[in-house]
This record gives structure tokens, C-alpha cells and sequence, in this order.
């Protein structure tokens, strides 16, 4: 099978090379913008592809919602399979994607969407099937892990770990989405969507690590905490719950053996219990062999990723309670509901008493609203 | 589709029940022994199931290589897809029944005879087409692992641990093929065969866990290091490698966050790196889960685990090298390379030079040979 790449960078070059070298797959033609065409095997029209009938798939790994979708539209229009890395377009154009698939009986896979090397998705797809997936999530993004583990380990200020980060390729030159926790709030959007057939859109709670510092991550490691942002999701009565923050875990949960930017993934089933899956989570090696990963998939047999009748719908996280580490100023340490608290110069470290995420989240917004810094975790014993 | 199960104990009572739950699947006959039929959907003769035209698929759970080699072939010969648990009968006929499931164009898979409900085999055999495994292995045997942890965690006596996991269901009551290595080995010959088409047969080294003693592991424990009985194998120059035996690992390292009786398969792939994969090797509701991972991926089009063309090779262990730890009678401490050794009243406690895998496994036979009692682990940094 003839498979066309759509753009031509870190993952792309990745792709492409791949391809030359896996069973029953073939290079097409890989897709630039038009000052980029240096080589006969690069196209700068998206009709050159789609009107080829030589190709059997496209790969999407330029990123973004458009052109992505558009471009995605038209070639499963085509009758042609459509794999992508895209995890913005996913969560964006997803259940739109799926409709034009299964209307013409091509595949629309996206395994490196969420996990990047970590076969996450092809495998809970698989197991929703015949078991019942009572709660996914863990570690899924990189970037944050390796500057939350440089943190602890090397005794790093953020500022500085970032730029490590940068320097090394695992943080864009804008982190936002991904020290925001909104990479990582995406990717369990789409693993809640694989799961269980609702791509949550309101509602959707995400905390990030932009505001800890060098001193939490020591007290917390005094303690035998280690910090890891992770995204947790499950299905509540009337839809799904999907949320991303930081979270404090004992040393020795497995979680805290996951390194640099490594990421886990995990699921637990009804039968299958509790399955965790670790790989690298990013970078062009990792991301191209789960774009490849999908599209041997496809030779053998497999379409679909999401299940049949995907809906948007609702957050449901009213359920979800923790008891939380919050660092924020001494005078408004009476604002939240403390079980314990100690001073430190000018500011509060107190573990709350189990609250509601949402609650955690909105106080924290409230408080930063007025001005105060603020960090906070949830304690998982 | 309809699926017959062959055999009703634990796993087949799990297959059972959760082929009536699951998408596209729905509960066929059971095959049960002559006097163990006490409901209508019980059959006693293999011909009902196999002349039985609305059957699509059958599920072997029973274990041992006949009289399931024959009701195997004849499912497969009657044009039935072919799903099993049973790592046996896959390591002494897989190649056999891989041929007749081609010619009839039906599915052969057996997700579940390597790592339980841990989804090995299946993202090996999807890895497989488009990346390059270097190596893979693991922790593939949960009775083992159970009883290692608890001498370790609980500074319990072998004995002890292995009356408590007979006792919790995790060990036989003949427990030889687990506490010797012979299952992890079996598994390790199906993740061979799986990833690089050569089932390995002759050549093989196993050791196991008979002669870890309380002593031994409160020597390791408080040396910073923690004992697991691992897998593993890997491409070697004319065919494979692949091996058991137990393995010293530096606090910290991952396997030692692998609890209970836990699996822990991997394999490192030339793009995709390290990928990890942890859940219950074991058990009722996750061997059966394995089983209906199969049976959905058939519904997806899935039809080989095995690539094309395997064949049945040799084992080239000459490469592999460790140092090993390794308790000995005082008397014979010469015998072997020691790079370190410490006495012990009249045990000698040894770390040797790095050795070939193969030279430490023909030194502690030839010494046991003697009389002597020997325990050895490979030691990894």
C-alpha cells in the first residue's frame, strides 16, 4: 500500500524513512508548502495526492486543525485511508473524521495521537470490545515529566529545567499547551472518546505545572512524595469524567520509576484489571513508529478506532475528590479547607481536606484571579 | 460470531461468561469431559463443535498439548477461526497450526499463552512489521514473581511463599514448570517466534527460583538490590537468543515496582525504543480477557500472530554475558571467576566476572551434578 505523507518535519522525515522499510508499505509522495520542494518525491498541492489513485493512505503529521481537516476530508473522501498524529485535530474534528470513514469503509486511525510510541489507544480500542473500562489515564505528556523529574532529581529551578527541555527538543518554543496540561487534557479527551464513545468537550478541568517551584518539589521530596502531572478519566453516570493536575504519589508507585519524558499510560478493565503501558511519548522515532504501528493495522484488517455512534458530551467531574497540597500566601490560607498547614516566611503548605477537583480548580482560578500565586497537587496515598 | 470453548475450568468458565457480553460475540458450546456435562450447552465430543456450521471461532483453555493438537487441527481444517491460552501446545505445534490456519484462510492467535492478560504478543506481532526488535522479555512468570516479592517484602522462607501461593491459587499443586522457569521459558520461545519468525527449540537456558533461600534475599536486599525471575531473548547474528533465569536489579530500576504476581513485558524497538507493558500475567478474568482481545481483533480483521515463514531454529546464547551473583559451598568457591566473594560459616557469597549465560548455566548444573547447592541471579547495574 501506497502511503502519502502530509508534512515534512521532525515526524514526517521519520515517517517517510519508515516507510521504505516496513512490510507491505510503500513511500508516496510527501506533502510541503511551496517553498519547500526540493525533491521529486515532494508534492505542494493536496489534489496532487488525493487525485492519485495510486495511494492507498495518507499520513497527517504537520499538526493543527487546518488545513489538517480539510486535507483529511478530502482524502477519506477519496476512498483513502487516513492516519494521523494530530492530536488537535482529533479532539477538534474527530467524530466529523470518523462519519466520513466508516460512510466509505476506509480506516481513520490515530494511535500516535495520544501516547506517542505507547501503543495507548490501539490497545483500550481493543479492549472495549468485550471488557468494561472502568478508568484510564496516567502520565501523557513528555515534556512535563522530564522537567518535573529534572526538578526532583537534579534540584532544578523551572525556569532553567524548561530550558533544558527546550535546548533538548522535548518543549516547544511556546510550551503553553504543554505546561498548561491542555496536551495532555487532549489526549484524554481522546482516549475517554476511544473508550467510551463520548469525546468530551464542556467541562473539562485542566491544571498545569507552570507555578511550581524548586522549594515545593524539595518538600514534597522531604516528605517521599514525588510530583507527576497526571490526566485522569472515567465514565460517571450520565457521561465521562476527564481531568489533568499534578498529583503527589509515594515513592514506589510505578509512576514514579517513569522517567524523563517517558510517559504511561494506563487502563483498568472489569476482567483485565489494571494494564500500564510505558514508552516514549514523543519525539520523531516514537511518534513515526505509531503512525507505522496504525498503518500495518490497516493491513491486517483494522478501521476504526472510535467505537460506532461517537457523541460530543459533557464533563461529568462532580464525583472526583482528593485531598490536595496547596502552596499559596499566609493571608489566604483560611480560604480553603485545611487538615493540616505549616508557614513558611510569607507562605502557606497545607494538605486540604478531601475536595471536590472541581472545587480544587475554581478556588485556585478565584485565588490567582485576585492576584495570589498558587500551586496546588492532589495526594494520592 | 459464535464461539465454542474448549474446556471449562477456571479460564473457560471466564471465556464463558464474557463472550456474552461482548461486541459481536455470542456464547456457543463448551466442550466438558464425559462426566462433566450437566447443562445443555455442554457438548462432550469435539465433532459436535467441529460439524457444528454456526460456529465461527473456538477458544482452547484446556491446556496440554493432546488431546488439544488434534481438536486444534480439526477446528482449523473445518474452517474455524482458532483462538488459545495454551503456550504448550503453541510451543510444540505452533508452526503446525500456523500453516493450516494460511491454508484455510482463518485466524490463529494465542495472546493469552504469553503474559496473561498483558497485551504482549499482539502489539509484538503489530511492532514486528514496520520496526526492528532488538530485544524482549520480561517478568512473564506471576507465580514466581508473587513468591519472590513476598520473600522479600514479607522476609519469608521459599517454602512458606510457595504453600501461600498454592494456597491463593497462583501456584500449582505441582509447581515444577513455574518455580523452574520452563513457562517463563515457553513464553519467551512464543515472543521469539512472534517477533522474528524463528521459534526457538534446542539450546535454550532456563534456571529458576528452587534454591533462592530467605538468606539469599536479605543478602541482595540489604546490597540495594532486588531478585525477579526474567526472560530474555533478542536477534542474534544466526538465529535468536533466549533464556530465564533470576536477575539482580538496583532498587529503583522498574521491575522492582512490579508487585504480587504482575507481568512486565517489553521490547525495545529500533524506532519505537523501550515499550513497557505491565498488568495480571494470571488469573481467571485476565487470561480470559487475553482470550476476547483475540476474539475482537478477529472481528477487526486479525487472522496471524506468527509472521510468515517461521520456522523452528536453534538458540545462539554465545553472546549474552553478566556477572552473576552466585551462593555456593565455601569448598567450591574456586570453581568459578569471582570478582568479589565474601564467606558465609560454610557458603561462600560470590560476585563473579562477567561469564557467558551459557558457561554459568553449565557451571551450577555441573556443580549441583556434584551435590553441591547452588543459587545464582545475573546481577544488572
Amino acid at each position: 500500500m501506497k502511503v502519502a505523507v502530509l508534512g515534512f518535519g521532525t515526524v514526517g522525515v521519520g515517517v517517510y524513512e519508515m516507510l521504505g522499510k516496513a512490510n507491505g508499505l510503500e513511500q508516496g509522495p510527501v506533502l510541503v508548502r511551496p517553498g519547500k520542494k526540493d525533491a521529486p518525491f515532494k508534492v505542494t498541492s493536496i489534489e496532487e495526492i488525493v487525485n492519485d489513485p495510486t495511494v492507498g493512505a495518507v499520513a497527517e503529521v504537520m499538526g493543527g486543525v487546518e488545513p489538517a481537516y480539510s486535507y483529511a476530508a478530502a482524502a477519506l473522501q477519496a476512498g483513502k485511508h487516513f492516519v494521523t498524529s494530530n492530536k488537535a485535530l482529533v479532539a477538534a474534528k474527530g467524530p466529523e473524521l470518523d462519519a466520513i470513514a466508516r460512510e466509505k469503509g476506509v480506516a481513520f486511525l490515530f494511535s500516535a495521537a495520544c501516547g506517542g510510541g505507547v501503543p495507548f489507544l490501539h490497545n483500550l480500542a481493543l479492549a472495549r470490545e468485550s471488557d468494561s473500562i472502568r478508568s484510564l489515564g496516567g502520565i501523557l505528556n513528555g515534556t512535563t515529566n522530564y522537567m518535573l523529574d529534572a526538578m526532583q532529581r537534579l534540584h532544578l529551578d523551572y525556569g532553567d529545567v524548561l530550558k533544558d527541555a527546550q535546548r533538548l527538543g522535548y518543549a516547544e518554543a511556546d510550551p503553553t499547551a504543554d505546561v498548561s496540561g491542555l496536551d495532555a487534557l487532549r489526549k484524554i479527551m481522546l482516549a475517554c472518546a476511544v473508550a467510551y464513545g463520548v469525546l468530551p468537550t464542556d467541562g473539562l478541568l485542566h491544571e498545569g505545572i507552570e507555578s511550581v517551584t524548586a522549594a515545593d518539589v524539595a518538600h514534597f521530596q522531604s516528605r517521599g512524595y514525588t510530583c507527576r502531572l497526571i490526566a485522569s478519566g472515567g465514565k460517571s453516570d450520565d457521561g465521562v469524567y476527564a481531568y489533568v493536575e499534578p498529583v503527589l504519589l509515594r515513592d514506589g508507585a510505578a509512576e514514579c520509576s517513569v522517567l524523563q519524558n517517558f510517559n504511561m499510560a494506563r487502563y483498568e478493565g472489569a476482567c483485565a484489571g489494571s494494564i500500564v503501558l510505558i514508552g516514549q511519548g514523543a519525539g520523531r522515532w516514537p511518534t513515526a513508529s505509531a503512525v507505522l504501528r496504525d498503518l500495518s493495522g490497516i493491513l491486517r484488517g483494522e478501521r476504526e478506532m472510535f467505537p460506532a455512534a461517537l457523541r460530543r458530551g459533557e464533563v461529568d467531574n462532580s464525583a472526583a475528590r482528593h485531598s490536595y497540597y496547596v502552596r499559596l500566601p499566609a493571608e489566604l490560607a483560611g480560604e480553603l479547607p485545611a487538615a493540616s498547614a505549616e508557614l513558611d516566611g510569607d507562605v502557606c503548605r497545607m494538605i486540604t481536606e478531601p475536595m471536590a477537583v472541581s472545587q480544587m480548580h475554581f478556588a485556585a482560578a478565584e485565588l490567582r484571579g485576585r492576584g495570589a500565586e498558587v500551586f496546588f497537587a492532589a495526594v494520592r496515598e
